[in-house]
């Protein structure tokens, strides 16, 4: 039975590209067979790396047949896979996100979380020699996908390990990283497609703090002034989508990546407040520009308080 | 401030020795202050093995204090580590048990659970090079991990690595293994100073199926009717454990280390039941004896059935 290999819903880079990378590997050096699957539609910087180096759009699906077996990368959170993914065969875990608790394995499994910025450096190391085996379109995914967790170096969860293996598989793939890094932040700024319901959930991820369950979407972009200039939109949008998803409050972070900053809407006296006692910042209008924030992870979840 | 090391309450050689092994790489290879704990006494092998290479008890703890540091070896189980587990500041994991879901880390941290039979064959393989510089007692103390929890490559939990690694090891230290493993599962089974309590609790887990909730409890030994001749006051502690520890039924396995078997005690229909159930067996008296089974891992716990 072929094992299928997927991120997280509403995938990004490195939840398009290390399911691929992951699925090569397990194919056609483990000798076992696999292929790689989506949660949904990925994102437009992950649309342009499969037409940058030529790879097929792996198949979307909606959930897994109980005992199919699967492999899971770049998430660890129920909450962003299939709702019966506990009755699927999990085979082994690779991520690089905080454990959350929630999946359960029935047996002993291979699973790998390490504090590096993305999946596919870990998958690299995992690889070990076999990694100089890579085709050149996997090569290309695996440098797509670090390149755009660590926003070209520039995300605080960089670590040494990701640099090292960008400057490798550049080397080897003849690419120059700021060249094709500005291409793939352009692809990921080109939201004039979405709706603005689109744009709040493409990236986000919902957390409670203080009795309260925040939606904490974040749209990283070289182009900030696309979606602020539709923010009065957006923080309408901002109702409906918490009635659907039954959050409290949505708070959308419009990151630049080139000034490295974000800017935060602030629709009402509850953002204000998360916004003053999480960032120490001062607000006057309906947006307040955070320096320096680039990361949910490590800079946004960690400070949010209320 | 100092990384406290250990692994699961009821500590048995396993999660008495890695913790010392880790403690020992984390502060002469990382340079990272780390020092060993236990969850409780460790059992009767354990002693034996820290007297046999002249290593310190590690110091005995209750809980952890909010934010400290720890590295959880041999569990990811939250029901088999402190109540407080979660406060603490969670920087490992390093386990050979499945996914149970519980546990929570408050960022991306190392995680490496495999598919071995042993903790330390884990941490072997991730020292890497680093495994050579180990000094004598802390080899001896990762080279009788593996053979506990392997019963000298009985338990069907066994793989290639753990053989190897074990060989690696025992050559190193010129240890002879089967003389070596019989001295210390005769240690093991040494269990005359234990009240039945104590017995029934000392290498225990707590399983839910079909709507009952069983005390699985094993004890791996090469003199079973030591244990055997104790059967009816044992069955009648079943009882007070039972109330004790708010769960339905104990099921005891002595585990024949040497004619590779285990006899179930049987002191009801339910637990007559679940022998049918489970093992195929045809149970006439108050216990049965059942061929082949050595591992609660691999195959008490996936056929448990009700």
């Amino acid at each position: 039975m072929t094992t299928l290999v997927f991120g997280h819903k509403s995938p990004d880079t490195d939840s398009t590209g290390s399911p691929i990378v992951w699925a090569w590997y397990l194919n056609e050096v483990k000798g076992e067979a696999a292929k790689p699957a989506l949660l949904g539609e990925p994102n437009t910087e992950a649309a342009f790396v499969l037409t940058r180096w030529n790879l097929d759009k792996p198949e979307i699906i909606s959930g897994v047949e109980a005992g199919a077996p699967v492999v899971i990368v770049d998430t660890n959170n129920p909450a962003e896979l299939p709702a019966d993914i506990n009755d699927a065969d999990i085979r082994a875990i690779i991520d690089h996100h905080k454990l959350v608790g929630g999946l359960e394995t029935k047996g002993p499994i291979d699973i790998t979380i390490r504090p590096l910025a993305c999946t596919a450096t870990i998958m690299y190391d995992l690889m070990g020699d076999d990694a100089a085996k890579m085709p050149e379109a996997i090569k290309g995914a695996a440098l797509s996908c670090i390149l755009s967790d660590t926003l070209e170096f520039r995300s605080p969860t960089t670590t040494d390990r990701d640099r090292e293996v960008v400057a490798a598989l550049a080397a080897e793939l003849g690419v120059d990283v700021t060249e094709y890094a500005a291409e793939m932040f352009a692809a990921k700024s080109d939201v004039s497609a979405f709706s603005d319901a689109e744009l709040i959930r493409m990236d986000s991820k919902e957390y409670e703090v203080g009795g309260k369950k925040f939606r904490v979407s974040v749209l990283e972009t070289t182009a900030p002034q696309i979606p602020l200039d539709r923010k009065d939109s957006l923080m309408e949008t901002f109702k409906t989508v918490e009635a659907e998803d039954g959050v409290d409050q949505v708070l959308l972070f419009v990151v630049d990546i080139l000034k490295e900053e974000a800017t935060l809407l602030v629709p009402n006296d509850l953002v204000k407040t998360v916004a003053e006692k999480s960032f120490g910042a001062t607000v006057s209008g309906d947006t307040v520009v955070l320096p320096g924030i680039m990361s949910r992870k490590k800079q946004i979840i960690p400070n949010l308080t209320l």
